[in-house]
Order: structure tokens, then sequence, then C-alpha cells
């Protein structure tokens, strides 16, 4: 039996190397799709290859879309990442690092990526745990994106659509680091960081470094993030 | 009263350029965003800022994003683009001339400059006739996006959805090139060939030639277009 094809977006954090484990276990030939916006974090993409290159993906495929003119968000700009916010703060606002109608462009170049290759199936890392402030997080949406993505497409137009898996939308962080070691994700190559020094070293200050520091914490895991040297800022 | 905000898509066609005239008469003050998608027909993009200087548009943005690693398309790959297809043919289905995900992807991108505007209304050229075998020219398709884009941002979080307008969506060419003629757009200097000379000379034989030069001749006015030297390819 042929295994299927998907589109998983992979950007090299905990995130979306841990949707990629999952979809592998779920029996699909993963496609792996980077896509460079213009984030500061252009060192996530080395990290997809090494998430790649560790889970065997060989058919990836990296899309250059320059957000930047658009501005709107700390990632994008010059506008400095927040440092330091309380964890249950989080999910009460929608932060400046939110890019617009991001999980939209990626899910969008993901579907046109899958109708080339005949994959009805696309992956992608949203958690609407951590992320309930982001819109483009929220399980209305994804519903919204699959129903548009089935008349989108060749496919559409045959009948057949387009399925939208977020695996990691109702987990907490500690169960997907849990998820991921079942799975044998190494961690050790994922960035997750925002505003990363320019070897890779995490700020441990960003919205995403204490969301990740503390979903080892929980899940009793040793984090094997490296962090930018600085008194107290070791993993645990 | 201050005059709302529109995002229009504009190519530098002839569709384009008459919704961007519809949107003003409208009353909206139009942000034309064009897309570098690695089309064959980057002459387009010079005709975008032909046809926003001749409308008075001053807010503009030209966005970049590579499609041509995706493939499955005649106009982001070396596919020769078919010539000299009957018109009454185009309808029937889906031609080499698609893009998958395209109008998606354009959609997406506006939606992304929309939020950091605060525009609450794009504009695209999508028409349902001439182009039935795009499955992303549908009106259910549109309607999905839209459904899908009020979820998609913050202002969907606030409750105030996004508005897709596609104002030519059921008209046919020569009534499109009616209501631009009426609305003062200059066709002489848009550009629709998918296989243009290196001067910006259409070829004639394509689709999109073909379309345009039918919708002027129905239409009774005679047709700017600057052809390829062809015996027999002058507009009539």
């Amino acid at each position: 039996m042929t295994r299927r094809l998907a589109v998983v977006l992979l950007s090299g954090g905990l995130d979306s190397a841990t949707t990629a484990a999952i979809a592998q276990h779920a029996g699909f030939t993963v496609c792996a799709l980077s896509v460079r916006y213009g984030q500061r974090h252009a060192i996530e993409l080395a990290a997809a290859t090494r998430v790649a290159d560790s889970l065997g993906i060989t058919r990836r495929l990296v899309l250059d879309v320059d957000l930047r003119p658009v501005g709107g968000s700390a990632l994008t700009s010059d506008v400095p990442v927040p440092r330091d916010r309380p964890v249950e703060a989080m999910g009460g606002d929608i932060p400046s690092t939110y890019v617009p109608a991001r999980n939209t462009i990626l899910l969008s170049l993901a579907l046109a990526w899958a109708e080339t290759l005949g994959a009805r199936d696309i992956f992608i890392g949203a958690n609407a745990l951590d992320y309930s402030g982001y819109p483009d997080c929220r399980p209305e949406y994804l519903r919204a994106f699959e129903a548009m993505a089935r008349l989108a497409t060749r496919a559409g137009v045959e009948g057949a659509g387009v399925t939208i898996h977020a695996p990691l939308l109702e987990l907490s962080k500690p169960l997907i680091v849990q998820r991921g070691i079942e799975l044998g994700v190494d961690y050790g190559l994922t960035v997750s960081c925002y505003d990363p020094a320019p070897d890779g070293a995490a700020c441990g200050h960003c919205d995403a470094c204490q969301l990740r520091r503390r979903g080892f914490e929980l899940a009793g895991r040793p984090d094997p993030t490296r962090y930018q040297a600085e008194p107290g800022l070791r993993p645990a």
C-alpha cells in the first residue's frame, strides 16, 4: 500500500517538529514546507533543515514571501519582541508578535504545494491553548479555512477536499513535549525563540522561550534548549 | 467624511484595472496590491504601475512570493501557454494556465495588508464567466474565503469581518470593457497576455488575448492592445 502524502508546515520550532512526527506516526509520507517570510528568526529555517534530516523527510520545499513591507508585527519589523511577560497573561490579548494573516498565508502556500503533489492532507502546528490570543489559531478559523480549501483547488472541483490537521490544537505545551519525546523528536534541534542570538542561542525572555521552558518543566523533562549565557537563565 | 480604504488586487490586466476603477467609483480610497509570483508576465507589473498612476492611486504595495518552485502551472514554469483555443471551449476544463491556489494566496496577502491598514474591504477581479474553468473564480469559493477571512484576523476577533468584493464575477468581457470605458479606464495601459514579447506586445493567441480581443469586438470598441507584428493579428 502506498503511503499518502501530507504537506506539513515545518518552521523548525518545537510545535511543528512534533506535528511532523505525529503525521509520520499516522502513516503519512511527510512533505515539509518551510516559509521564509522575513521573520527575525531566520535561524528557525536552519532548524527546520536539521529536524527534517533527523526525521528522514526527503521531500522539502522552502518558499519565500517577504511580509516585511506589510508590517504590523514585531516578527517582521524592528518593533521589539516583548520580554518577560507572565505566561498566565499570554492568552488575554493579541501580542505584537502576531503576524497579520500569517497562518492564512502559510496554509495557502501549503494548499498550492498539496495541489501540485496530489496530497489531500495538510498539517499545521497551531495551538489554541498557548496562543489563544492569535485569531488564526482558533478551531473555528481552521475549520473555515478547510471549508474554503475544499472549494479552492482542482480537487475541490472534482468533489475531493483537503483536510487541515492541527493535532496540537488542544494540547498544552507539556503534553506536546511528552508526545514528541515518545515519538523520538530531538528537541535539541529545534528553535522556538522569537529573538535568538546570531549563533542561534535562545533569549529565554520572549513568550516562545517562556512557554517552551515551562513546557519542559511541567513535563518533567530536561530542556535541551541552548540559552544565551546569563545568570539565572540556565535550563532547570 | 473619511473615505474608507479598500485593498484592490491590481495585476495590470484589464479585469483588475476595471475593478480598481469600480472600487474608486464606489467611494473607496484604493490601496493597490500587486504580487510578483514568478509569473511569466512580469510585464504586467509595469502595467500595474501605469494603471495605478492613471487612476491616481498613491498607496501601493508590491509583494514577492515566488511560486515557481511549487510548479503545476504554465504561468510559473516552462510549460507552453496554450495557443488558439476556441473561446467557446475555455470554460470546460481547468487550463494549464491555472496556478494552484493562486487566488487563495493573493487574497491572503491582501488580507494581511488590509489588517495592517485597518481596511475592511478587499476587491478582486475574479470572473466566473470567462474563467469558469478556474476553481478559485467560483462564487461559492469567494464566499468561503470571506467566511474564513472573517475569523482570521484581529478584526474577526472583535466581531468585525472583512468583505471580499468581486464586482466582475458575473460580467461578460464586453460588459467589463463597457463599464471600464464609462469609468475612464485607459485600457491601452493594461496588459492581459499570458505570453507577451519582451517589449510588452501581446501574443494574440493565448486564452487571455483571445478573450480580451473578443471583449472589445463584442463591446463595439476599438482594442488599444499592442499585438506582436504578425499578419492577420491586428486588432479589428
